[in-house]
């Protein structure tokens, strides 16, 4: 799909041109990486939770990034401050339901995030968009923490129905991605397995996403394009690394050094 | 001692084969490396500091870890609720009791916590340990913060009647660690000057205990294990470092290559 | 300014020989860099904002850093009573107001913090100074979150004038630093652009400050000196980086490696 392959190399220009500021209402394990991370790409990063400064921080922002990593209760109510206070202004809102499905804490606090934060984009696993979307169910397959127990096909029917019905695109991530806004669907072939052995990549997708989203007014073209663009960081990081901590290296300075004719070259973007 | 070596290289399988949950109530300053290192050695870590979902979390995890490092008051019910949840189900509970000794905010804490977070074993330096152990003088030493002022030689005997009296299992970390549950001891030869110059290299000796503890039901063997495991892997790591940055970039590294070959030929456990 | 260089050689030479320890009342994204310079470069870092154990730190520290990178309205009272329990004790305290001028409830916390936490050094770049010093126009320029909108130039004004009338001693930092105590002023040549590429290094020369502080009863030599090795610490840790990720491993090697001769060899501190 050529022209996904455009509007990524598109994108990544416009970050480095714009170099939107990045709010990030998100969790302790991974502020560091996703700061860096976003300064690596082109955007700038400000981490803040304090409800005083919610919508001032609104108005400087090109995006907003919420991510229950470290949930705990007394955040929430920030969150969607800020989340309607980005809305108000048209700055796009992506939520990273960090767990949802591990424990009814986490799913009920995802659900509410998601009807009253204002979301445009939800990037997660598929166990946690499915504990976003399977709403009768109410199942609470535990499993492994923070890592999916659900298959990407099981998952995908009800991802479909949200989006549909709430005008949210879901950036389901996996082995191979899925993006759709309930009307197109994507894959997304980028990334490499080590990216499962360090902490904190789904968080760093999501603000990448969200850098992404601050210059391309398409949520859908923005998740797409920038899970591939990290996923091919993925597999070039991987490239030079002997194990999680030099990929981790790598993967910042490859975000760096990523130039739009390599993406062009490197994302793959199908059609579903 | 041959059987613990084996101990240490089938721990390692098992932790790698079962890919055990570990529920990680710890400190701000090492949630990322904490989270990489049980990522890198097998594991699967969750950072989660909520009361609401402490019995959740205790009914998946394989582990518990609890961490005073940015200790605040507020944190000590939820550490407590947790631990007790955890024990209830069976699964142990790891207490790194950071800066015990330094204050008495946390010398106190550190003693509440140990005495009803139903802990089952505790990691610290000795001066962490002695502060736990020599209840009756009630000595503060201060010192260097989080770093250790009394030698192990001196705390000893005082880690060995708390083991006896308490039955938890002592793991007191130095140049020479030393295992103890009051009937057993060990000391552990493993391990590199550099660990001391990077931060969090203690709690990351806490979480993979608590691996190693989610697979091997001893307690003794699993933190003497986990030890060993962890100072063969700062030794590998330190041979091709030029500081504490490469130091830190290759123990991930490592970690994630291990192999119980390795294990089986490295570990130095020594009868005491 | 030969004097300057010397001072430098010291002052490194002083904190590893005395090794103090260093408080940090500091943000969630860079307590881990900021923990691992400080024991880099030969202090002893401890992250600790309870208020119960504000005093006792402050009995053992050899200085404190207050920085609002993370800001909630929660944090501030401790971070008043932490700096007064240093000076009280004749210990320095640095300041570090992330963001200041970028909403309203980060400059009137920065001021409050700067008029009550009896702060000795105030470590910014020239927007985050100038929130501070401009205390008539009251402007919120707003721009990109943390980093600097306005220029050294325009600024440097109103700091002597702050550093004048309020005692304390300014470190503005940018492409070249300026610190002044309202009397003195130098400008400090060293750094590396990369600095900027990478979350922390802001947050980091305020703690490195710290140390120098502890070991050098002369704020204004403390800061200038200890911005020089930091910026020459960047300068080395360029020369061998692929990028962002390379250069943060590279600067923490460079920074334990640091010597006396290189250091007066390399600072570039010149008298305004």
């Amino acid at each position: 799909m050529n022209t996904l392959k455009d509007q990524a190399a598109e994108n990544l220009i416009a970050v480095r041109r714009n170099v939107p500021l990045i709010h990030n209402i998100t969790n302790f394990v991974v502020m560091n990486v996703t700061a860096n991370a976003l300064l690596a790409i082109g955007a700038s990063p400000m981490m803040a939770h304090a409800p005083e400064e919610a919508a001032a921080l609104a108005d400087l922002a090109g995006a907003l990034v919420l991510n229950i990593g470290t949930l705990t209760r007394e955040w929430v109510p920030t969150m969607i401050l800020a989340g309607q206070a980005a809305a108000t202004r048209g700055k796009p809102v992506v939520f990273d339901p960090v767990g949802a499905g591990t424990t009814r804490f986490r799913t009920d606090t995802a659900r509410k995030i998601l009807k009253e934060a204002a979301v445009k984009i939800v990037r997660g696993n598929a166990s946690e968009v499915h504990a976003l979307s399977d709403v009768e169910s109410d199942s609470f397959p535990g499993g492994k923490g923070v890592d999916a127990v659900h298959s990407m096909e099981a998952v995908l029917p009800g991802a479909m129905r949200l989006a549909d019905r709430t005008g949210v695109t879901l950036a389901v991530t996996g082995p191979i991605d899925v993006v759709t806004d309930g009307f197109r669907q994507v894959r997304v072939a980028n990334g490499h397995p080590l990216m499962q052995r360090v902490t904190g990549t789904g968080c760093t997708a999501s603000a990448l996403i969200a850098a992404f989203a601050a210059v391309d007014s398409d949520a859908f073209t923005a998740a797409a394009t920038a899970l591939a663009v990290f996923g091919l960081a993925g597999e070039m990081a991987a490239a030079g690394a002997n194990g999680p901590g030099s990929f981790m290296v790598n993967l910042m300075d490859v975000l760096y050094a990523m130039t739009p004719e390599a993406v062009r070259i490197g994302v793959r973007i199908e059609e579903a």
